[in-house]
């Protein structure tokens, strides 16, 4: 007799031969970027001389529902695709639950994260271009590493530009990055003007991820051949993200499941975006009633505190106005070891999609509970997973408490957008007994909501 | 149309049922291990005072061909197992080689190396005798994280005796093992009486495998329900991880595919000797031409430079006598960061296997040799390999590189024994370029093997 399956690895030639685009279902779409000067939806061109213009094309295109993933990308997505589906059946057993749960696991390359998906595409796309590099900014380093990982594969340069007290306190992270080839500068640094503006401020400053993307922007617009490329947040990293979606939907299908919870966690939206994506179009066509659960960090709650309107993607206003959940560009995220969720703001598609009641509900938890849940799924699952994640775990923890206690057996899928195999300062402070949770007051969230454009 | 595989992973439920036990096949047997004080072949319930009963009964069983794997270790093993067999289609072009690469990917499970495979039987055996808890040792912390994991999965106590300059330049390491639950104490300790001796010869050592066994083996003695468990050399270790090299020849067999050359890094011989063992079946049984290669560091050469001959598997003169390739158990390796490899002895199986040219050839490679080895295949596969099984790379690439020349279109498997995650210091050495060899010299070689007991 067949036991229950523990691991659903798809056969590679099942992998998605196309993303799902969001936006051609939804009845309200995310709010066009502005032009931060003339506050007008930004074009095709403007937008083409910051982005590799596929992308740039990408970003716009609301309407179609599929969009081929090119053989290049196909071929690179295949070195560590399909990601696996598991079964949490000793966490389920240690819980006492009669829930099934499930989660997509998209740690399982050597960058640690699902964020090779996008990277794979945008690395490809700057080099059928005939584009010599890219730049971008990494805070954790999970987007750093992937970016490096993918150009180091289609040839390409990679200038990463890593929030100095980052690369000071994560110098493996970096060597991960220049193993694969890119290069690596400490931000803020002296090869830009934005760097030494801030720099001759605050000579002492640690860096703050809003500072490197202006850096990496800069750096792009003066280097013949360069694009500047971005990991979360933009609709076109959610389209590329929708192969975790479609590929857990198949594997769910396949074996004859359906998810009634789908739970991610969110920083800029990535990682839940494209795993709901399929779901999301469930419930806007053929009125599925699965409930979609966001979980965010209590210490940057962009959905659960902030203002759903026109902000600045950074800290130096460099970028176009973005309408999205938004804590204020110039919001300064407490102490969090979740790293790749301390972002002010918030993918306009979720956004949209939360104002319009189709993402059900957000949550917003404490460092301290989201390491509980990360150490009660680590021993019982033998995955450690990254602190981003673990805010997922604890949403899908709580569901199935709760399905003990109401004694319902729903079936939960959960993202497991990554590892924590650098953030293991992280885990130590909290197995000591050290670590605390940081919650802005009311006051520090009114000061940087005052700051937002008036651009509505 | 369907493109050639990369990552072949077979289903779950084609995960061997048994292991296969190479010593049913070896015309000579690899040789009783001696009591060190009566020069006698150690008996079973001797062993049984040292290991869980069921791996001492294993350890001596040198007749059943399969050993059918117990259901609590098939539900574990399918939480991370099977592992994916990978075609390096990019590592191929890069090197513009006819051969076809393929490698055995073991690193893809959180202890990041196949040593789970092993520690999820050893595990499961000393929890079904009814066992409180297991000592064991770690070096570079592979083997130690591996035990973790299983002991917290199967709910027993592990305290790892951690030698004490890994402990303090790799506190992530240890951080992992704690977060899975196990007690590390960094070695040498003062809670043994080995411990303490060395500690008043020398207070400031940073300790030694050797001492770190030591102190783990009283310590098992000295506590009610504990025994002592250990992640290579051993001939029960070697049948656990059969799973690896029967998994890959039923991928291959799937795939239409035969192995011309095997080649898997060698320390403790545990990935060899488990990878080898059906292609050492079909060689033995069925007179196949497949090649063996082991490769081994230059710094730490027991095959290419040691003696067949009988020894301590510890500095501490603790263990039964073995017979093995031996550099002689007080043999210091020099500076090396393939931490999993320095270890002065090896598998009394591989020992007698390549002593009578079963096993093929054994290389022994400098470690600039081995990175440069592991950037090129990061880079080009996506997959940030151990220093350890690097090794093998190293090997593959060479081959691939003689098939180019002679324009022969082998097919090679190799062993990718586990990730790099850990190791970010010794690639950042390469990168830095401040890497260099050690190599032992004659004089040094031949004092410790000066040191072998008298025990043929």
């Amino acid at each position: 007799m067949a036991k229950a399956l523990n691991r659903f690895v798809l056969p590679e030639e099942r992998i998605p031969d196309s993303w799902y685009n969001l936006r051609a279902d939804m009845r309200n779409k995310p709010a066009s970027m502005l032009h931060p000067g003339l506050l007008r939806p930004m074009l095709l061109e403007e937008l083409c001389g910051v982005f590799a213009e596929e992308l740039a094309k990408q970003e716009l295109d609301d309407t179609s529902e599929y969009v081929s993933i090119p053989g290049g990308v196909m071929d690179y997505y295949r070195t560590f695709r399909p990601s696996p589906l598991c079964r949490a059946h000793s966490l389920e057993k240690a819980l006492q639950t009669p829930a099934k749960i499930y989660y997509k696991f998209e740690g399982n390359n050597t960058s640690g994260s699902h964020k090779l998906n996008s990277a794979a595409a945008q690395a490809y796309y700057a080099r059928e271009q005939g584009l010599k590099g890219v730049t971008t900014e990494t805070g954790a380093g999970q987007w750093g590493t992937a970016l490096s990982m993918a150009c180091a594969h289609f040839g390409l340069e990679c200038r990463v530009f890593m929030v100095k007290v980052s690369a000071e306190q994560k110098p493996y992270r970096r060597a991960v990055m220049e193993t694969f080839g890119a290069k690596i500068v400490a931000s803020p640094s002296d090869t830009t003007k934005v760097g030494r503006d801030i720099l001759a401020k605050n000579p002492d400053t640690g860096g703050s991820l809003g500072c490197a993307i202006s850096e990496a922007m800069e750096t792009a617009f003066g280097l013949e051949g360069y694009r500047y490329v971005l990991g979360s947040v933009m609709n076109h990293v959610l389209l590329h993200q929708s192969v975790i979606g479609l590929e857990a939907k198949l594997a769910l299908d396949e074996m004859g499941e359906q998810a009634d919870i789908v739970i991610g966690c969110t920083g800029g939206g990535s990682n839940m975006g494209g795993l709901m994506a399929p779901f999301v179009r469930d419930k806007l066509r053929h009125g599925s009633k699965v409930r979609l659960i966001a979980v965010e960090p209590a210490s940057c709650p962009s959905f659960t505190r902030g203002k759903f309107a026109y902000d600045c993607g950074d800290t130096g206003r460099m970028t176009p106005f973005i309408k999205m959940y938004t804590l204020g560009c110039e919001f300064m995220p407490g102490a969090n070891h979740a790293g790749g969720l301390r972002y002010h703001g918030m993918s306009p598609i979720l956004s949209q999609l939360y104002y319009d009641k189709v993402l059900d509900e957000v949550r917003a938890e404490g460092q301290t509970a989201v390491f509980d849940a990360a150490v009660t799924f680590a021993r019982a699952e033998g995955v450690l997973p990254a602190p981003e994640s673990a805010h997922a775990i604890r949403g899908a923890i709580d569901e199935a408490i709760r399905c003990r206690e109401e004694g319902t057996g729903k079936t939960i899928l959960f993202g497991l957008s990554g590892t924590g195999y650098f953030d293991m300062t992280a885990y130590k402070s909290y197995i000591d007994g050290a670590m605390t949770d940081h919650i802005p007051t009311d006051a520090e969230l009114a000061a940087s909501l005052a700051s937002l454009p008036k651009a509505d």
